[in-house]
């Protein structure tokens, strides 16, 4: 393509170190850039929309005159959302990459992630979308190491594409004295946070609750991302937004008594689709 | 089991028809009930949780003696988290239940709901869960057809489980002069939603915008849960938490020509994996 255009957002806001790089590396790509991210920190906002309030909207001219940049009061699905619908409109960007996030959101954290939200709403525009990830947060964050491979994995997604249906999730070592050892495909690890909750009073004596947690990788196999990540790779694990479980289908309708009929494709024919508009409690 | 425990979340908050309905549902199956809810609605907070601030959590008695219950100032997702591991610790629930949300959540709005995040927080503690949500919102919503239906799947998850790895998507018809017409395992159907967004001007001249969209089912098959809804059976999609596109990993192992190893289970033996502990971007 002559000049791709790439819209680019990220969750921890648009003055974060992490997304001052990716706009550097994707306007080395030689990219038009346009950039709506959040105007405050949105860590661990997960898929979150808003429909309970307006968004505010306003240019920001943070990345210089060469970089049409905005900054929304939403979360990170709002800002992919209004930059599709509303600022691009019919310009189609050739690629959506979100962060690079201050802290690592392989394994399940994906779930919660703010960056991969914004990259997954990508998806379901049908626009090829990669979230970027540095395992290591705090705005002193060392991002030195990164460009090459984030550009790397940029190139490719813009001459080979990305899967239909999915977004990549790409994390990042931490920089240490070893050299990155490469990139590595990999599954979602399974994971879990052992949660705590830090119980303190206020000065009402009203009590309230810090959650804290630790990581906990309950997956053995050598084809994760915690693994990869863990002996130096960067990890990408294309992510569906189609969360059906086809295991899940086989054993309810083996399990359960219900009269419950497995889909079938030869069962009657498909009556109008519903379709509905917002309302205070459609999208929830 | 003798007395089964049931632990009842919701989006909407604690106050809500929806909820107050389903904790009728499993008293009635002579469950032993404790809620853990928002203090205030949660639409479409998808899977968010809260590490930039504290959490206040009381008692509520709005659900009488039986039942011991209380409200959170957090998301859905964290409500689950602090009944997990700061209200009920040592006490396992026997199944987690999330709603009745006012509003659909089946096709691609699961990915949105707070509904359907606190029954995935649920599955990845281990526990079954299963997320119910009625297609009318408001809080006029007509939930007297659903409550049948609803303890219908409540005694089949505690007679025979729900699939590992999964939490079940419940979407219930809207009432109507047609009665329900059973049970049907779906598929998540391809569908989004066609943003529009409202700018208006604030008495300052300052503009705003309002989300508004309409939704689009872009999938004609009739093993999905929008042909179910349309054709008036309750839908049941089993949902995992594990992201990752198998089909995605095999297009990326083809396509890219990229040093991506192809994730095997001979490769050299797992190095201790990674842990961390919560900080201001871990879970994001």
């Amino acid at each position: 393509m002559a000049r791709p255009l790439i819209l680019v957002s990220n969750d921890d806001g648009i003055t974060a170190p992490g997304i001052r790089h990716l706009v550097e590396i994707v306007l080395a790509l030689g990219a038009e850039v346009v950039v709506v991210a959040p105007d405050s920190p949105q860590s661990g906002m997960g898929h979150a929309i808003t429909i309970g309030h307006a968004l505010r909207l306003n240019k920001n001219p943070v990345f210089g005159p060469d970089v049409e940049a905005y900054e929304c009061s939403g979360t990170p699905a709002d800002c992919v959302k209004i930059a599709k619908h509303y600022i691009l409109k019919d310009r189609t960007p050739d690629l959506v990459v979100s962060g690079i996030n201050h802290g690592s959101n392989a394994s399940v954290n994906v779930l919660y992630s703010g960056t991969m939200s914004a990259a997954i709403e990508a998806a379901i525009e049908g626009l090829p979308a990669i979230g970027f990830s540095l395992c290591e947060y705090g705005p002193q964050a060392d991002f030195s190491h990164a460009a090459e491979w984030v550009s790397q994995v940029c190139r490719h997604a813009l001459e080979n594409g990305v899967p239909a249906g999915t977004a990549l999730n790409v994390n990042i070592p931490k920089k240490s004295d070893t050299p990155i050892a490469g990139l590595r495909l990999a599954r979602q690890a399974r994971a879990k946070w052992q949660e705590e909750f830090d119980r303190r009073l206020d000065p009402y004596q009203r009590p309230y609750y810090w959650l804290m947690g630790s990581f906990l990788n309950l997956d053995p196999g050598t084809d994760t991302d915690e693994w990869a990540l863990a002996n130096n790779y960067v990890s990408i694990v294309p992510c569906q937004f189609d969360l059906t479980a086809a295991h899940g289908l086989a054993q309810l309708s083996a399990n359960w008594t219900l009269p419950l009929p497995v889909p079938t494709e030869d069962a009657a024919p498909t009556q109008p689709v519903a379709s509905g508009d917002y309302g205070p409690a459609t999208q929830n």
